[in-house]
């Protein structure tokens, strides 16, 4: 018997949901806002955020496992680690711009 | 001597963090998605998000401190309470749209 609760029935959510979750997640926004401009290394990230390399890791390999962030290692000494947006996750680009307009918006009337 | 903490204070944060501090509470993307739609009753509101009234409550009175959303109440029998946005709440509507947008486009790919 087929239960409705598997990833392979139809996704029944808002689409405003489905967002929601990802950018709902802390520290998520910034990581997206910061790779928008390019690929980022682990230390540039952590440094723009000033958030801990565990809480980095971990949101990192949550976007990861999404399909929204792509890591790549380059065979250096030492090695390279860089992070860039998928195309999935450079979808979300836009949303980013909006939020940075209105939250500019936001600043001004405070 | 001044601290450079107080609310009177630039306010130096990205602006995308001041939109990821507000849209990354739970719930709250589906409220303002509702009430962008016009105004909502608490029982409304209640039914379409499936969320208890006490999450519920502290949820609107946050947005109502954030001057996001306001409270109407009329003077019937009984009296009907309902929400809607403010002109600050509603400048948050295109990033919501923005959003529906997306997820669509995520819905579609899964």
């Amino acid at each position: 018997m087929l239960e409705n609760t598997s990833q392979a029935s139809i996704d029944e959510r808002c689409p405003v949901q489905v967002i929601a979750e990802i950018i709902g997640q802390k520290w998520t926004s910034l990581i997206l806002r910061d790779l928008a401009d390019g690929p980022r290394r682990f230390g540039e990230l952590q440094h723009s955020l000033g958030v801990s390399p565990r809480v980095l890791s971990t949101r990192l390999h949550a976007l990861e496992e999404e399909l929204l962030v792509e890591k790549e290692i380059f065979a250096e000494v030492p090695p390279r680690t860089e992070y860039s947006l998928t195309e999935k996750g450079r979808l979300l680009i836009p949303i980013i711009d909006e939020m940075r307009r209105v939250g500019n918006l936001f600043k001004k009337s405070n």
